[in-house]
């Protein structure tokens, strides 16, 4: 198994303290919230209350502390307090990942993959038949020992991916070759009690993903299933999400335990310069079906040859809510959340404004019943739009609440707009500001919003793009990661030598997480990938390996990075 | 929480000897298919493998081992061998399940219910909160202890529902009436560690459902919604699954553990006479928002009153993979499944006829580009259809095959039917057959399928109508029920009536389960709800309870039965 993690603990005081920082904060907030309701009187949008529930952490300043703060406060995640490491999705998170479901299993279901649901607990006995896989999983094992206050006779363990639970009835139900392709996914949740620091969305002891398994008669079969459903995935990023990913290979250190090779696709954060692993599409190869003893007859074997047969070659793929942490610290900014369009559950926030004492409650519902209407025109051109006609809270006040929740489109619609058929606009990723003739929201909004969502996206790719370099002298690699960069080097691609470069990146001051008194030494980098898209330079037999302490001959160049 | 179980238990020897019946030849068949891959060859459709491959129990015969078999063979289900009590939902049961899904999130959408993910673990403390609720549970719950090799500080448990994981944060979320109603649902899996026998969907120690969890300002608020709710889920039945049920309200001592009152759709099994429940939506009262401290404001009182607080209404509401079990009880026959064609992943089956040995490969090749033809035109009308062109298997075979498997249509095409320009079908809930031209498949199919789930309806409907019988002598009770009905009778309400009627109404011989020798003593009745719909006879402060022990006065018409 990968591991993601080790990235995390050098700044974990670090991260402790701006999760203090987030709490203390927040918890302020819940006390106004709670005096306001015991004085049953509404949160007013007095100018300090606005400052206190809002954020109050910069992305800039404490990129830990901003995250922790923005998924509480838009709330996407609300910690589930009775158990460490564990958190709840509230609606916009889960209208998120409902949006990406939907599209991965309109693409999945157009390739042939069938659904099923296997039981979520597996005995150790078929956990066992894997041995890499299982020594990858074993340390973050959940077991269940009791049911009421007995004692199980053989303790069972929540599963932490499917493999061992599903094999054994890949061995039953694939008895010829033309029971080939069989592909198998599932929508649920996975349980791996992490002993690293958790974050949301990015590091949780259970979340929620999909996992297919699929077999196939030959190794080119399933090579081509890899790549399909890599493509799928960096269009979760690319498409709903306006993230740019990477694709490419892991190298051997980085890939599935237990698996013949990993394709993946990877992030950039700009916020710290780090990597982060997207999703991963594996070839198992023949490992696992010969472990699990899955086998067909050969199809080519001529009569009287008697019987031959040939184990299954089989694939594996997950994407799991990670995709949303990726999502947020990618677009959020120091107001809060920014939502790509695609993936909002609300689009558009309209917001009646210039409502004073003066306006009499005849215009008042003339202009709510316009409210309306806009609504009801942006539905039929399948736009998700709200109004925010709550009393007490005064325009400024809500936009700040909008604007924290990430809605992409603001319009503000008052007297002033009235008098020239227009409503306001403004764009929460840009800021921009302008007018939309009422006559024309039905054709405009819908352009609008598409041109948010790819002008997120084009913003996104050109930080990736320019923080991607391609370095040849090994001097300049802790300078460049320190710029917050991820490098591409010529590498042999061994892991011994991973593990040197890893050893020998370490420790200068990590000035991308946290202020400077927390400074922690900055962690070692690691591969990411071996990306697809190679850049020129490397002549075999002739390139070296980067790093100086290796030797060896350079096979491709290799993207390393810090990483999550 | 209600218990359905008891009632399994009377003829748990005549289920274990069913089923090992049902598995010896499952075996069998699987020892063919191994024996015919060890020789490289097809299980081809040979008199003996035909008989073997399908089901070998009628339904009238042994209806439990018949369940069994069919749930197997139809490829819906596989036993989880690896630990007992759990099951495998393979893809013709989660097409089901999916459409079932999308169907009620519509519904719930359209009220206005949100999507949340809440994890599966709670810790004893929150559990403990309401008492009722701990007791009902507690011998069901699966205890985590250990996390790789280090044992818990705390040990958690596997949520068997998600009251006491989720109310904590309704009691954060929840801070003024304008946050009312709070409406979330979950689509999970959950865990009951049932020490009674499981029986594939209907009692499995780990279940997909749906719960749904509310909170309102008032009590008719919440009672609006807990009908509304039990409205869908007759819908899901009688839209989709082709099945009747009952709607009514639960006794007390039926009703769900720490609940105010629990409605519930109740069906019917005509082949043993026995009510099943089909779903269940509870109004929770205020139970849970006192123990969980969930109050808002009262927004009718007073300025200067001071703050008076209001516990708020709570509802709760589920429905699991058991309606796929009813359904299957209700419409399967001595052939295997019978699925409506509404929730079939296939509706239509094509099966070429008449290709012989002397059949030129270029009249094979037109008459499989017409197979594509048919299934490209039925797409075009939104009907699920596929054709079957194995080699080596006779039409008889794979007509077996299908109609095992329960698709609605089949539709053959050969020589004969091709000169008259039709295709043949046949119908699989009444076997009736004929022809359709060719240039009407576009018009005809998708009415004739719906002309198939609306006669499976109407069937199921007066199967139960016509035994869901008034009675109001207690000499005719038992009678009655051995006749394989359910009986509406005056009833008092009482727990303890119930408890006497229960144990009054034991120790017939049951006839509806297992052959002659196999006979075990039948159960008792107990209540499966008070219909809303009432029969007229009771007069208020005349009419007395129907149990000739209980002496009090009679105030509904309850229904008894022997059940699941």
């Amino acid at each position: 198994m990968a591991d993601n993690a080790s990235a995390a603990e050098p700044s974990k005081s670090a991260i402790k303290k701006a999760e203090k920082q987030a709490r203390v904060a927040a918890e302020k907030a819940g006390k106004v919230a709670k005096a306001a309701k015991q004085a049953a009187l509404p949160v007013v949008g007095g100018k300090k209350a606005d400052d206190i529930m809002g954020m109050t952490v910069k992305k800039t300043e404490n990129f830990s502390a901003w995250y922790q703060e923005v998924v509480l406060k838009s709330e996407l995640i609300n910690y589930y307090e009775e158990i460490s490491g564990f958190f709840i999705l509230r609606p916009t998170s889960m209208y998120i990942w409902n949006t990406i479901r939907k599209w991965f299993q309109e693409g999945i279901e157009e390739m042939g993959v069938e659904e099923a649901s296997f039981p979520m607990f597996l005995s150790s006995k078929s956990l066992e038949k894997e041995k890499d896989h299982v020594e990858g999983f074993a340390p973050e094992l959940a077991w269940v020992t009791k049911a009421g206050d007995k004692d199980l006779e053989v303790p069972v363990a929540v599963r932490p991916t499917s493999e061992a639970v599903m094999y054994p009835y890949y061995s039953k139900w694939i008895r010829s070759h033309r029971d080939l392709p069989l592909r198998l996914n599932q929508w649920n949740s996975v349980v791996r009690w992490e002993a690293k620091q958790t974050t949301p969305f990015l590091r949780a002891r259970e979340f929620l993903w999909q996992e297919g398994h699929t077999a196939h008669l030959t190794e080119e079969l399933a090579g081509e299933e890899v790549l399909q459903i890599l493509e799928l995935y960096a269009g979760v990023y690319e498409q709903l999400l306006a993230v740019p990913v990477v694709r490419g290979r892991k190298t051997e250190k980085e890939k599935f335990a237990g698996g013949y090779y990993t394709t993946t696709v990877e992030g950039y954060i700009p916020s710290n310069g780090r990597g982060i692993q997207g999703a991963t599409s594996h070839c198992l190869g023949q490992n696992f079906s010969k472990m699990f003893d899955i086998t067909v007859e050969d199809p080519t074997q001529k009569e009287g040859e008697g019987a031959k047969h040939i184990h299954v070659w089989q694939n594996s793929w997950g994407l799991s809510t990670r995709v949303i942490g990726v999502m947020i610290m990618i677009h959020g900014d120091d107001k809060g959340l920014v939502l790509p369009p695609r993936i909002s559950k609300i689009q558009v926030i309209i917001i009646p404004v210039g409502v004073t004492k003066n306006t009499t409650p005849e215009d008042k519902t003339k202009m709510y019943d316009q409210l309306q209407d806009f609504k009801d025109t942006l539905k039929k051109v399948k736009v998700r739009s709200d109004y925010d006609v709550r009393d007490g809270y005064t325009p400024a006040w809500k936009f700040n609440d909008w604007e924290l929740k990430g809605v992409p489109l603001r319009l503000e619609y008052g007297p002033k707009d009235a008098a020239k058929s227009v409503v306001s606009f403004a764009r929460r990723d840009t800021g921009e500001k302008g007018t939309i003739a009422i006559s024309d929201m039905a054709a405009e909004i819908p352009k609008l919003l598409e041109t948010i969502q790819s002008d997120m996206y084009a913003k996104a790719e050109a930080s990736f793009r320019s923080h991607r370099v391609v370095i040849n002298k090994w001097e300049e690699v802790v300078p460049t990661l320190d710029s917050k960069n991820v490098v591409l080097i010529p590498h042999c691609l061994a892991e011994k030598c991973e593990d040197q470069i890893k050893d020998s990146t370490k420790g200068a001051p990590d000035e991308s997480d946290g202020p400077q008194d927390q400074k922690a030494p900055s962690m070692g980098m690691k591969s990411l990938c071996i990306p697809f898209e190679q850049p020129e330079g490397i002549v075999k037999g002739e390139t070296k390996c980067l790093n100086p302490e290796c030797g060896a001959l350079a096979e491709k160049y290799c993207m390393f990075g810090r990483s999550y």
